[in-house]
């Protein structure tokens, strides 16, 4: 018995072997959306142990810790960073069958060149080795990042961010990874959220435009789409419960708007007015820049209050939705498809069950201009994982143009994350590989070579033109 | 390395290719529904070329070469039909894992016996030899129905058609097949579309009989179904997003009715009592003529708009609906069933999450009369490739009785669709023989042979009883 | 070719193959939720003749026999116990595919050695054996559970049942299974039943409480869980469509109980707060005595008017629901939670596409208190078939913690039952050892076996603590 994490791990058939090897494994990374931190990457951040660079900000991680019964003080209380992995190490044994344990002992093997599996029995080892190795230079921010040979980052930012980080990146020769913003509106959108007035004061700052009217927000965040355009960004990124496309006009939604900045409460129907008057502007404007437009569907957030008390949002409280999708979501794209002005668009739903539906309803709007103009997103979140990838894939190749898909992505906020690109790419290869094997597609390596190559690299790269 | 389509295409083990070659290759085809044109087998149609007879109309097509990227022009536009040939020609490569890279190979083999895989480098040599082919007299509408075994074949047809073509066909002795209609009443139900008081109209002139009222109505829609029971209909197809039952009555629907009928506005309530009660009044006359009754659930149609004004109706712009279905369709399937009048049924749903839920519920009204009475039809339309066959198929095994399913359609308006028939047979027999090689059931050929040739072809001919 | 059921039944891998009979195989039965009737137990039951035991009470096989077009007579009527054998023996061939394909030849199999597959060539013999065999004393009650190597049973039961058997049957040492009563309070909840008023009568004179305020209510409650808990009780269970949790108070709640008992009508939303606040209550009075609650959802029941007047519920006329689960889940768990008064949960939901929502929400609301405190229970009802299981325990390992899983029940009204433990345990083993073989978990029989002997068996033992 050789080693887990061995050359052919995730590879169980020879065609998948050869496509893998042959022409998946060096393809560089565009790790098109990802929440790690510019700042860290402008610093050039370096870590203390193990635990802060891999279970800091990990709520897959906690999430999985306290299934298994660990208190809380472990996880994300005061524990010391060795008690903290020590209860890692514990649970892991826990996770057979979970994407945790491959991605856990990905990483172990390709950063730090770990074999044994992570178990009280082997913690101390490990936790010497990967901390002595932390210490050495190659293993900060940028370390990580040019070890996983990655081309481009693409982070997630608010329209009021300065983007000072991703200007210094870009200024500084010595790294060579494009590492560029994501314009994610979220909290101008959010009417009813307790901050908006404050973000909206906020935004007026950044823009340098006084905001009474939806027009002068329209022009706020037309002059914030341009800054961002300006630093490279080509993507925004939106997360609704649901979309909604609900007709109405400027009149109504600036009377929405003065409601919501005088105090005043905003009914249901007024937020998705505001919201579907919105959208449609904003998506005109990223189809003006040639911008992609990615929509993230049914998550729903912060479900435990007592949690969400005590330490925050992003911590491991949140869930799939079941909201129905399929409407809402046709209403709002033929809305900027009826005047031509629909962006390219990545549609994600956290339920795994959205996927034909998202597909059915994307197939309506492809309009020949660009190939795989609206884009499946990889199975996000919940679904990141062998099951979910291959349903995704599946769903795809049935319903659409699998050989046009734009590809992985990390979604992370580790610098230990991009593994995710391999084991996605390893999955990708073992799924066309038992098609060829069964004959359901043609045993051409170059033709499906060709295939893997464009969906792991040259695809992303052709859609988004970064 | 054989070519992509040989004898073992789908055959993924053994007991499955004793299976396929030894019990369902050779049977007749019952294609019990599907849209092709009664017309163009009364004229006996003739095609001038290969995009008039295989992109001409398939919507299916379209949007793989939209999602390709490629211009409306070359699709449903006035490009000439060798430039429409290449545009899909490019798109082949691209759907590795669609059906549609399947369905394109076995057509191309069985029809014109074709081995090369269609692609820019192939084109011009396939473009060549199926023209070449369409032009002898075998060709024919007629002729590729006769190469394709089929016994019997049900189009889908208003109430108010005269059915002269089907007469026609039944008429000329020299064609063997039958060729049925379906009454599909879709038109006098859809009472709030803008063509309702015209399409009375034109029922009212068909029927001969006048109709301002409810009473009216019913005769005139059971005067149709004699008719059509006369012409050798035995079916009827319903296609909607959802199904209710709300109890009303008569008088009630009456005025609803007239309200229409005067080009009032009816409410979104009001047509749901009207549909209910005529739905009911249908399920019971299909009940008295020993009908089957189909009902197609979660079709969204139209999404859209644009294309929809530039090229209408069944142009590639419906999608997968996410509405609920459990609870209606259980009361009007109780409304009928209470009284001892429902008929044979047959569900789809286009959401492929449905399919447990209609068995389920389909379960319950199952009463002893027919086997196999109520029915989970094939996965259709998006669903309609081998992974959605296969879930049909397993949820009908784990839920109900494969053994009774009345099997394969093909939906089609292609007259070389009927290869699909043999790519579900290839399908089904490779699920019962792996379920075979892995003993979960009995190796025992002459049982699942004997299960093979009824799903395949008997329980259709016994249940349909055409 | 062997028997059917033989050594290697459903192990379709050498490794699941060893983990089934080095590690599974032997460990004792848990059965924590079925329907057995205490009162058989208690009496020892004996049985006439097979299709007493095994048909009497089977809605799953009532279901096939209709589907297959059998007349009720023979199912639930008056035709003789050997003429209802006869047509359940000419159902058997027709349901391949189906789990009771492989419950049936199991039971055959194990309880009377019978290897013949049950159809209408062999239905004499088997009759004949089958009835001989249980002419014997082996063949009652107990001696099917000792047979069985069943460790201990949960039933279902009423707050007001006096738990005479559950008594009898401790006090009788020479019995070693520990029988335990399951806490089913939903006639309790159901307010809007037409028996709500005769139901509170009844558990005023059981709980000898005068109840006419919901703090009588309460206490009434309370004192059967006391009594419960002091007879072994350990877990509770609860069925609805979905779950609520509306925000209100004692107060509201209280004039809605008084409406109900003064006979007046309670609306849908009185009926969800009266609802949420009992649930709360009760959810607190369980995390008190440290019990596990149960909640059974989507399901939707008694569909067929004209059937259940004739026959009653739990007959073969419930399907699974299509009702929207994650935000009312979510917010009633979060109201026990926030006070720290969440119970031990396991969630099931009838419709298979709710496995991710249960899981991500459950994963909101595990608390590091105890390992897998919130648990997906096993494929339940319409999903207790291979596909089913392998679809919830995919799902669980990938978002939650598989090997924390507390496994298989039988969820039956029948003695035979048992085998669906073995059924549980070899699909289990199979699923594992192909993850094994694929590498996907190491192939390490220790760290294998381990979970499997957990999920068996060891985590119901720890987790209910009886």
């Amino acid at each position: 018995m050789g080693h887990f994490i061995n050359d052919n791990f995730m590879l169980q058939n020879q065609a998948a072997r050869i496509l893998y090897h042959g022409y998946a494994k060096e393809l560089p990374i565009i790790d098109y959306h990802c929440h790690i931190s510019p700042k860290e990457i402008a610093e050039d951040k370096r870590y203390n142990n193990i635990t802060e660079v891999w279970l800091g900000g990990d709520h897959y991680k906690w999430r999985a810790i306290r299934a298994n019964g660990v208190e809380e003080r472990y996880i994300t209380g005061n524990a010391d960073p060795k008690e903290k992995f020590m209860k890692w190490a514990e649970t892991v044994p826990y996770l057979l069958g979970n994407p945790l344990y491959h991605w856990t002992h990905l990483e172990l093997k390709r950063y730090f060149g770990i074999d044994d599996l992570l178990s009280p029995e082997t913690a101390e080892k490990i936790w010497n080795k990967c901390n002595e190795m932390l210490s050495s230079g190659e293993f900060s921010a940028r370390g990580l990042i040019i070890k996983s040979n990655v081309e481009t980052i693409c982070t997630t930012d608010d329209p009021t961010d300065t983007l000072e980080f991703h200007k210094a990146i870009k200024e500084d020769k010595s790294f060579p990874v494009k590492v560029l913003p994501t314009f994610r509106p979220d909290k101008a959108l959010n009417i009813n959220n307790d901050g908006f007035r404050d973000y909206i004061a906020s935004l007026e700052k950044t823009a340098n435009i006084s905001i009474s009217s939806v027009s002068d927000l329209k022009r706020a965040l037309e002059n914030r789409i341009s800054y961002f355009h300006g630093n490279g960004c080509r993507i925004s990124d939106h997360s609704f419960e649901y979309t909604v496309f609900t007709d109405t006009d400027e009149e109504t939604v600036d009377k929405i708007l003065k409601k919501a900045l005088n105090g005043e409460t905003v009914t249901r129907t007024e937020e998705e007015q505001y919201r579907s008057y919105l959208m449609v502007f904003l998506g005109r404007e990223y189809a003006k820049k040639g911008w992609a437009m990615q929509l993230h569907l049914n998550a729903i957030r912060n479900l435990n209050t007592r949690m969400f008390g005590l330490i925050g949002p992003d911590t491991g409280y949140d869930a799939i939705g079941d909201t129905h999708q399929a409407k809402g979501l046709a209403g709002f794209l033929n809305a900027l498809e009826k005047t031509g002005e629909l962006p390219k668009t990545i549609l994600y739903s956290l339920n795994p069950y959205d996927n034909e539906v998202l597909l059915a309803v994307m197939g309506c709007f492809q309009d020949g201009t660009v190939p795989g103009k609206i884009q499946l997103g990889s199975a996000w979140w919940f679904n990141d994982h062998k099951d979910g990838m291959r349903a995704q894939m599946k769903a795809l190749a049935s319903m659409g143009l699998l050989r046009r898909f734009v590809g992985m992505l990390t979604d992370s906020r580790s610098f230990l994350s991009y593994t995710r690109h391999e084991y996605f790419r390893r999955i990708l290869c073992n799924l066309i590989g038992e098609w060829a094997e069964a004959g359901e597609v043609p045993m051409d390596m170059n033709l499906l070579g060709s295939m893997v190559r464009e969906i792991c690299y040259y695809n992303a790269k052709n859609y988004f033109g970064f």
